[in-house]
């Protein structure tokens, strides 16, 4: 059952980067189902999913993230506040994690999942440790690019958070040690009505200054 | 007019990484045109779009990138092949012409266009030409993960290609120099019906392994 190009393409250029939400309307708890589902369900690759979700609910907390996010309200206003972490390296244990939990969900064969995890391991040592990290960060964009797409979808508001402390979030969240690192958070619920932002024409370049066809 | 939230999760959880693509079937010109603007609509850090996009439809240019691309054979199999490049750099150029764009779309006042500009020339010298290219490479996962969820709600398959030569699909590109240079790519088009990948059940950890709130 797929959808239209229209209803994607309008989902697309309703959403914008939301400033100001309405923070008397909260999500439904089946739509923010869906959309944590949709975040266990985002690519990765090698299916490493190398990133932890935190949901920020907690108002004390949120208003310290928020002293950590240039004091941009969409941290404490928006119905729901998701950190994404990255995975802090890439290590054999991560890879062995992984490869077990294929083996217990898909009847793959001993081989071919001692391929897959040679394949790996090799991939990650080819990386220094910094590599590693900043080639998990780099997945935990997919998940963004993902989330932003199908809250749009959802009728859900969104505000990508660039603009924050990784280190001051990471203090805050206890996640100094645990392996795992802020890489960008995401603010969603619903544009408040007098958000001026959403007023605002999208802005992009013409589709023949970014796209070519050879 | 949005969708419902088992419209959206039966797309994700259908897609897989399509290793076999049928190359008889080709997608759609209309739907093509949707998907390229979905590329085109993707949200970026402060709206820059540090990409460009390539449609590479050559059957021999499609062969050589397959060579820079360990032999998989979706490079030449799959209906489209779309090769994602980042920005090098994020120069006054770059931000004088995406502040230009604004201004020529939105009605914008020059003060708040030159603090905006002000506040990205300021972002982009804390970090070093490297972190910028890094940084820019980042964003164009934002594109992979709402490329990968709108072709599946438009049961469109796909598969994300990152084990590929970034500095041989430069050169057969001609991007050396360019100032923009391959990030990731990715196929697009509909699974052979004897494709072994589309069988097995999708592995991801448990909702509780990534997922936490507080």
């Amino acid at each position: 059952m797929t959808i239209s190009t229209d209803q994607l393409l309008d989902a697309l250029r309703w959403r914008y980067a939301t400033k100001k939400f309405d923070p008397a309307r909260k999500i439904p708890a089946a739509t923010w189902e869906a959309l944590e589902e949709s975040l266990v369900l985002t690519p990765s690759s090698f299916g490493l999913q190398p990133w932890k979700f935190i949901v920020v609910q907690n108002p004390g907390l949120r208003a310290n993230l928020a002293s950590e996010s240039w004091g941009q309200p969409q941290v404490t206003e928006a119905s729901h506040y998701l950190v994404i972490t990255a995975r802090t390296d890439l290590t054999t244990t991560d890879i062995d994690s992984w490869i077990a939990r294929m083996a217990a969900v898909q009847d793959a064969s001993p081989e071919s999942l001692a391929m897959l995890k040679g394949m790996i391991e090799g991939f990650a040592q080819a990386m220094s440790h910094e590599g590693r990290h900043a080639w998990n960060i780099r997945q935990t964009y997919i998940v963004l690019g993902q989330l932003m797409a199908s809250a749009a979808l959802l009728g859900i508001d969104a505000c990508p958070m660039e603009g924050i402390s990784p280190a001051g979030y990471d203090q805050l969240l206890g996640l100094e040690g645990s392996g795992y690192a802020t890489a960008v958070a995401c603010a969603l619920g619903y544009r408040a009505a007098d958000d001026k932002y959403a007023q605002i024409p999208k802005a992009r370049f013409d589709r023949a200054h970014v796209i070519s066809h050879v």
